[in-house]
């Protein structure tokens, strides 16, 4: 090793620790901190966020960084190293520190106010904490942008390498091929499963059941619980999710856990030498929501999958479940039916809500729709995707915590992630001779294996778009998702 | 203000966000974090240490900080804020990188040798590892104490302002004092509870109630379980605590929720201007103690003080309750008894566990005393002072931590809390017209009250003697300690 790279390898180890502590805060900010403590965490996270910029741009990293991108004895994954942390340091020497600063502060603010609002649907005090952030936000694109695409500045922190111009066709595609779906599905009549009690703490302990059933090492891990689901590594050894729980229907607990348990498969599969480098992560958040949904829809929702944990349910709810068949959590699972909230929605009407909120970022980013607007726009794009109407603004624009944190072009990635997971699922079906018997013969150890040697070990390795061609045999194309969809209404 | 102030708040804000993050790196650590993620923080937290020393010492603020230190303009707040940043950083500046680094190194190797010979009390495999850490601590007192007392540079680090020639004659007072009660008291016989189940669930809420019956303010605060309690501030609005809970005695819990909320409405008592500076602290460890065991132990063992919460307690435990008379509670919570494990001793025996303690770290910081003597002098003092003999070193000198993680100089705040709290007991008793009295009304907004003015608003204002003289009407002494166990010893 030259002197320049353990140099190197000391930076980006840094750079990884100020991170994973930054993820520790928001865990606890999301799972534990009392009220009280929001504006002090506030500062804390911003006063990190700073550190962590300061050292990203750290002047007399220069020469190390020349010495090391000009090293020809470099292996490629080291070769890799080098250029995600120049194109981060790149990022961050285009933005102002006082810039990191206000947006860290601004979004800890929206937050908390999105925390307390959300619920009554007060858009009028909300507003203003989220203009300051969409305001921030609009200044970082133009400072990273160069006079291009703004909203790309933004989608490249999530989905390097894609585009609001390859994005636009490919909503276009789903906007056009998911509501004829979607009223095929209206003439079925509804599935909900029957009204009872399912208990918090029983909840939670199938969480746990059913996150270990898939492969999650609760040694290396834990489930909390937390109004918005999250998942976070938070260091070696320690990738954590929460989960969502309402007493009066299980489907939430069960999709989340699924959800979140494979984003944190994936985060539990990534090499060992990974650690403390730009490595340790996914290539895009795409790539990362291909796991999340891939066990959510593609495993989570299938008939065979509610047979096989039909003895934990019973387990873990005698009293509920006592004259249940288990059929009927599977016909609830795949109800497909507009409804107002993106996070309760079937898969097939996923994809609208995303669509909506695609156009209406794009709007806010390039300056075509300000935050005033946004309730009315928000109503008059749910009636023309969904034919719904939101009763106020908490089942509206306000259910989600994303532009609160700043997030502008995430919501993408969440359809990126269906795409990919129904390119992988047909991939995982052709290799393991079909999923559904898989799933019935319990063989989750040969999934997780599949997703292991295709997708996880891979970690930050290789861009997207490469990763899965390779993974899947075929570029991102919308067609295994709408195959799937079309499938799950015709109730195949 | 000045630009060298803002320069300066600026720097100790910093300093205080890093310490707040570092306490909850500490806090995840001992209530959450799973096991595969120890090393990792360990990684993260040696990280942010390293940030926090580099801060501290950046050779840009040594203009910042001749300005202000000779700025007239400052009041006495400021002038505190200045002179307490300065003798931090002076520490810091006199211990080179690479003896804080060998220290930080053979402490973490102690604490992993301490905790897997401890149980078996295998001595010799942890010697080699503690003697190191002597080697090096006292070439850290060498080097802060300039040619002065040694003990005194590390004591330094916990109570400011004291010295080992004004401790040595208080323990010598109690050494002298105490031996005798506890011979009166071992004429009584033993009144320990009856057995029975406490659920775990159960205490934990009593815990919530008690610590909201004396003051703690829950939506500013949290409560956790952990093996080794703690209080922490993680941040403005954010002080935690933890509790350890045994289902075969509800006692532990009890002394242990009013020994941490103690600590906790100490700091959820400082002024809100104290924030993000070294005001924002205890002048001493000693100070610190003084709140716990205020309410440790002289509210929270007073027979008004079962008889007021009796109705929470037939409430939480209605079962273990049902036949039980309160005052089984008040003689358990004053039993005096001679024992070997200093955390499961009395309030009287206590003393003579720190008074072993301060004579043999004083003789191994001083060089009078080598590691491999350590074992046999300890068996010594134990009996000549408690009358007992462990029955291996892990009941004897492995039973404590504060060693292995180079804390000398630590013990002898115990009982310096326990002077200051009698001294405090009795001022308020003059104050308040009878703490029992006051007990008995529930008068505890009164009592927290008393304890806010007198020493909470000071916060690190002022030094410990200045503080204390000025809350107590006293200099520190023994005479209220021993008086007070005196009475409890006469079952007064």
């Amino acid at each position: 090793m030259t002197k320049a790279w353990t140099a190197f390898t000391d930076w980006i180890g840094t750079l990884s620790d100020l991170s994973g502590t930054l993820s520790l805060m928001g865990w606890d900010r999301e799972t534990l901190m009392p009220p009280g403590g929001a504006d002090g965490r506030a500062r804390h996270m911003g006063t990190l966020s700073t550190l962590h910029h300061r050292e990203l741009v750290r002047p007399d990293m220069a020469g190390v960084l020349d010495e090391v991108a000009n090293d020809d004895g470099l292996d490629a994954a080291q070769r890799r190293q080098v250029e995600l942390a120049m194109r981060h340091r790149s990022k961050a020497e285009r933005l102002p520190e006082s810039l990191v600063r206000d947006l860290s502060e601004a979004t800890s603010r929206s937050v908390n106010v999105w925390i307390e609002t959300r619920n009554t649907g007060d858009y009028p005090a909300y507003a203003q904490a989220l203009a300051e952030v969409v305001r921030l936000k609009r200044a970082a694109a133009a400072l990273l942008s160069d006079g291009g695409e703004p909203y790309d500045a933004l989608l490249d922190d999530f989905e390097p390498g894609a585009h609001a111009a390859s994005l636009e066709p490919i909503f276009d595609e789903l906007v056009a091929a998911i509501p004829p779906l979607v009223d095929d599905a209206a003439s079925r009549a509804p599935a909900p499963l029957p009204g009872r009690t399912w208990p918090a703490e029983a909840q939670l302990a199938l969480g746990h059941d059913l996150a270990e059933m898939i492969g999650y090492d609760l040694g290396r891990g834990f489930i909390g619980r937390s109004a918005h689901p999250v998942t976070m590594t938070i260091g070696r050894g320690d990738v954590r999710f929460t989960t969502r729980i309402d007493t009066g229907n299980p489907l939430i607990n069960i999709g989340t856990v699924m959800h979140e348990a494979g984003h944190a498969l994936y985060e539990q599969g990534f090499p060992a030498d990974a650690w403390r480098s730009p490595l340790q992560d996914a290539p895009s958040m795409g790539a990362h929501e291909s796991q999340s949904r891939f066990w959510e829809n593609h495993i989570g929702r299938r008939p065979q999958f509610w047979a096989r944990i039909e003895p934990m349910l019973r387990a873990r709810f005698p009293e509920a479940m006592a004259d249940l068949d288990v059929g009927r959590f599977a016909d609830a699972a795949v109800d497909v039916r507009p409804s107002l909230i993106r996070t309760e929605a079937d898969e097939v009407t996923y994809n609208l809500h995303i669509a909506l909120r695609f156009t209406l970022e794009l709007g806010l980013v390039r300056g075509d729709l300000e935050v005033e607007a946004l309730p009315s726009e928000w109503r008059r794009l749910t009636t023309e995707l969904l034919g719904l109407q939101p009763e106020h603004d908490g089942q509206g624009v306000m259910q989600d915590i994303h532009w609160a944190e700043g997030l502008f072009g995430y919501f993408p990635t969440y359809t990126l992630g269906n795409l990919y997971a129904a390119q992988l699922a047909e991939a995982a079906d052709r290799d393991l001779g079909g999923l559904d018997a898989a799933i019935a013969a319990g063989r989750f150890a040969d999934i997780l294996s599949f997703m292991r040697t295709r997708v996880h070990v891979h970690a930050n390795l290789r861009p997207t778009d490469e990763l899965m061609r390779d993974a899947t045999g075929a570029p991102l194309g919308t067609r295994p998702l709408i195959d799937h969809l079309t499938r799950v209404v015709a109730g195949e």
